[in-house]
């Protein structure tokens, strides 16, 4: 078989689209995916949604959007690992062309959490923990980051700025992507003096809900059409792992199994060192999750992942580039699609399209989505052939 | 490649489970599965859920389950399609192994109706139709089918008790089904005189929701266990297909065009005819859908369905069986794991353990998975080898 490759990206920009349904959003980057392969016609959809059953009152999602983006009668399916669906979805895709029962796979992300708002999204996003076991008693999920970087702090002697070097990374990057939420870089001071969520979280800590949708469309080499005219990005890893939902389970809540599993296992896929990797597109929805996925991978020991964002390391001209296009949290975070942006991101660098943000001869990325505090985690290596 | 085989089966009893929770039943259902392998060790878990967010304030199901099953570490992903999520997750599963990339895949559905009662069943069922087109208008799935079925009394002359033959047969085969919910045989005038739900709907044409789990372990057949002691039985078919979520914007509603494509692909990927199929596990949800699949797939003509089923030919000993376990009717609809029992019925029969139902020599069963009104329906063929 020839390899998986990627060969059309779209994604809306990410906001508060309170005048655009979640169909039209998904649509929008559907259509910009498939121009953007050279028209290829996809058999199979995958979408990767978090919540749309809870924030949009909508489940059955696959037929949904293949009727509304003109696609009836192809197989359509949702697939759900709370804020990995959107990575979960695109090893679903890339699994079925691999079967060879596939020969085309449409890879949507989609998400619209201003369908609700105030404790309905809170309500909504506690699904995704242990309901039984966290959920009721209040936990959420911004809770659960505060004391996991509470925990960090005091292990490691990190300063109250500590984990401040995410933030300001991913805004500088932010500012020339245009799908991204927020395209102003911020200072120093600017996360001192920034308002508390939950002790230490404050809130350029956490990526900020928004809308987006983000799509690929998955072939192989072989069928590519003529008038394709990009760089090739082929998929040379995919793995997944699972943890518990719950901290309080966990041997060591300040190491996140799944991601050095999933990564290691997608790396030696791939046939690749740690090394090799260009760039490493995390899932910040926090910074404590990029610090712990930085040292899972590892980018850096244990303890030692915040200062790879201190020392400018993750910066664009750094030793291992982290959210070359702002990540979630300029971008924003629309649960199930930022797993599929992450994708369209790194295939943007791996083509050269970056711009300003472009990473000199990228050639392989890693990208990792989480569900939970890595209670999932999926991650991919992408390779320009 | 060796053929895809599904080596282990397992089940709980469907019923009103007020005292279990969704995370005990599928584990229920996981260890049979697992056990009835000769204890493959699952890579890849595969839930087929529908409604949890809702029902159960749960999302991110794969994990959950994962955990409480202790398998902690593989990958982990829940498949929605409606109704047909237990289809769309077997598929996915199939989908797994047959690209090499994983060994032994775990299909696990699972539905916990009980964890809601009354109108939030109602509010999560309308989650799967248009919500903004179709459930805002306070259409329900029971409402959607008595709908087609008054069409379908119209356009074909179907007498007031021509649905009949569905209900009968299904109750006569679920007498001797252990997980069956309902295992009482029902005569003609039960059916004639039951309480009306939707005119001409009543409670005799519609499965009852039900709690549930099933399991599949799939694998490649050189991979299987020296102990493993089954007949064995080959996926040699599998395909999904998608129609409009709303009836009205069909151009034909009494014709399940997604029932006719996934079908035929999956007969047609066995190198099969429709001939050769010894017994069909419909979505009998309603009467009105089995009526439709049978004519769809082929086994009746446009209009005359209904017949098959007042003429004994859908029972054990008839031209094509039906519901050869009591389908769900008899055994109940276990949401997300409806299509998961269908598979396991299949199997069951195929393998020649169906005992009182023993359908003789059966070796090519075609299982067939719907979400709402066949908006998504999965096929599969399984063949004993």
């Amino acid at each position: 078989m020839t390899d998986v490759v990627i060969a059309g990206i779209g994604q809306t920009e990410v906001g508060e689209h309170w005048d655009i349904g979640l169909r039209e959003l998904a649509f929008a980057a559907i259509q910009d995916a498939v121009k953007d392969s050279g028209g290829l016609k996809p058999q199979s959809l995958f979408v990767g949604n978090m919540l749309a059953p809870n924030l949009s009152n909508q489940a059955h999602l696959g037929v949904l959007l293949a009727d509304y983006a003109a696609l009836l009668g192809i197989e359509a399916v949702t697939i759900e690992a709370a804020g990995a669906s959107g990575g979960a979805a695109l090893r679903q895709g890339y699994l079925a062309v691999a079967s060879g029962m596939v020969d085309v796979a449409l890879v949507v992300g989609v998400e619209k959490f201003t369908d609700k708002v105030g404790a309905g999204v809170d309500a909504a996003l506690a699904t995704t923990g242990d309901s039984d076991f966290e959920a009721i008693q209040g936990m959420t999920p911004s809770a659960q980051a505060a004391l996991l970087m509470k925990r960090y702090m005091h292990e490691y002697q990190v300063p109250a700025d500590g984990y401040a070097g995410f933030a300001l990374t991913a805004h500088a990057n932010g500012v020339a992507n245009k799908a991204a939420m927020f395209r102003k870089p911020i200072k120093p001071e600017t996360y001192t003096k920034a308002e508390m969520v939950s002790d230490p979280l404050n809130i350029f800590d956490m990526a900020p809900n928004a809308d987006g949708a983000a799509a690929l469309v998955l072939t192989r080499r072989d069928l590519l059409p003529s008038n394709f005219h990009h760089s090739l990005v082929k998929i040379s890893g995919s793995a997944a792992s699972s943890d518990t939902l719950a901290l309080h389970d966990r041997k060591d809540m300040l190491f996140f199994d799944t991601a050095q599993i999933s990564a290691g296992k997608a790396i030696k896929q791939a046939r690749l060192t740690l090394n090799d990797i260009d760039f490493f597109e995390y899932h910040d929805m926090f910074s404590i999750y990029a610090a712990l996925q930085l040292e899972a991978v590892g980018f850096a020991v244990k303890g030692q992942g915040w200062k790879l964002a201190a020392d400018g390391e993750i910066g664009l001209k750094g030793r291992i580039p982290s959210a070359t296009m702002g990540g979630m949290k300029a971008r924003g975070f629309p649960g199930g699609a930022a797993g599929v942006y992450q994708a369209v991101d790194a295939v943007t660098q791996l083509r050269g399209q970056a711009e300003a943000n472009q990473i000199p001869d990228a050639k392989i990325a890693l990208i990792q989505s989480l569900g939970g505090p890595a209670s999932t985690a999926v991650s991919h290596i992408l390779q320009r052939l």
